[in-house]
């Protein structure tokens, strides 16, 4: 049984006003469900109905049926497990590692494609500008698949944050330098910017070094790649740089 | 004026059913259309509501209310333009270049991402299996941003046409060897699989060499990435290693 109050809780949940006001956020899915259980996320409530048996902790479960099922998910096709967690206070951590910045980026699917990058490249940390879309999102959560229990996602002011850091930023501009002539630095900063409008202006002058992916080809008229597919390239030529 | 038939048609188009049948798709918006009017893609009737002013022969415009444009618009926002374009004959040519084909890949907006791809990287012909989600579907098209105007997408028996092949086949593979530490040919088949399933058994059969993209950091447990992340680190790493 769920009463109404709950109800009204977790469709707003849906917002991120009332993600915010209530520090919870929404997980559906039964593989997705574990693994944010078995993760450090703490568990506010797991709605399951009855036909679903899921290998969690009886206590953690609310057992539910079909039909208030229907009024909780966001889904068409509700796997039958809708979770509820609590939104944890990450921090910044130093590191020796590269560091991902985004810069304003907006589509749930681009930031969802670069936390699930971050997993399979070894990013523990993904810092964000405020305004960039939220991670929490149930459009991102889908699109990371699991990776946010294992990618800190966390919200600053990063020109605060560059101009703090001592290390080589590194951002990505059509008109920098080719990535693949480049030696890039073992400990560094890649900021990768918003989807129209590229990095901002306060931010390309804290820049170190502008870098770009070489179009091939002399038919290329490609105007840009996409974010996350630029990610990806990025991601992987540091990674093998850092191998030699 | 569009009379009713029309909106039939054009409305029709969503479906890959009556796109085969009429060998026509659409496009929609100012910026789009004017790229498929300037290519190799013949037009069949581009309506524009009467507020609209777009740089195309007059001969091809058909003016029409905004009534009408509500009728046939796929968008919740039109800008007010929607082309109907000619379904191509496109062959297979040969090349000496890098091949891409894609094995079963389902989801528009990866074959979007893909085709664009494939621009930015000059790759001019993209091959995939029949079973692959449809290059003039709506949603594709949004995706490449232009780019299906300079790569040719063919549909054909992938099998066959990789057994008529003489250079080296690469499929991609979680268990298959480092990208970075495996020297490519300059000339070579990369073939990309499904979302869900990867390579199909018949294909793999056909293989030359497996590769990986490696995971980094022991913290990692992404299962996999998405097909469209995936195909733009190969395709970087066979670029950068073509420019050695």
């Amino acid at each position: 049984m769920v009463s109404k109050n709950e109800i009204k809780l977790i469709t707003s949940l849906q917002q991120k006003k009332y993600r915010n006001k209530y520090q919870l956020f929404v997980v559906e899915g039964i593989k997705s469900v574990k693994e944010f259980v078995q993760s450090k996320y703490p568990v506010y409530q797991i709605y399951v109905t009855e036909d679903i048996h899921i290998d969690i902790d009886q206590n953690l479960q609310s057992i539910i049926s079909k039909n208030d099922l229907k009024r909780i998910t966001n889904l068409k096709n509700s796997s039958g497990v809708v979770g509820i967690f609590k939104i944890p206070k990450l921090f910044t951590k130093d590191t020796d590692d590269l560091q991902i910045i985004l810069d304003e980026v907006k589509d749930p699917g681009n930031l969802g494609t670069i936390i699930r990058l971050c997993d399979w490249f070894g990013i523990s940390q993904l810092i964000c500008s405020t305004g960039t879309v939220d991670c929490y999102n149930p459009k991102v959560i889908q699109a990371t698949m699991g990776s946010l229990t294992r990618v800190n996602v966390i919200y600053t002011d990063i020109k605060s944050y560059l101009k703090k850091e001592k290390v080589p930023v590194y951002v990505s501009n059509l008109s920098g330098e080719n990535l693949y002539k480049k030696v890039v630095d073992k400990k560094a900063i890649l900021v990768m910017g918003n989807e129209a409008n590229g990095i901002s202006p306060e931010i390309m002058e804290l820049a170190d070094k502008k870098i770009s992916i070489p179009r091939f080809g002399e038919n290329s008229k490609a105007e840009s790649l996409n974010v996350a597919t630029a990610t990806a390239i990025f991601l992987g030529e540091f990674r093998r740089q850092s191998m030699l």
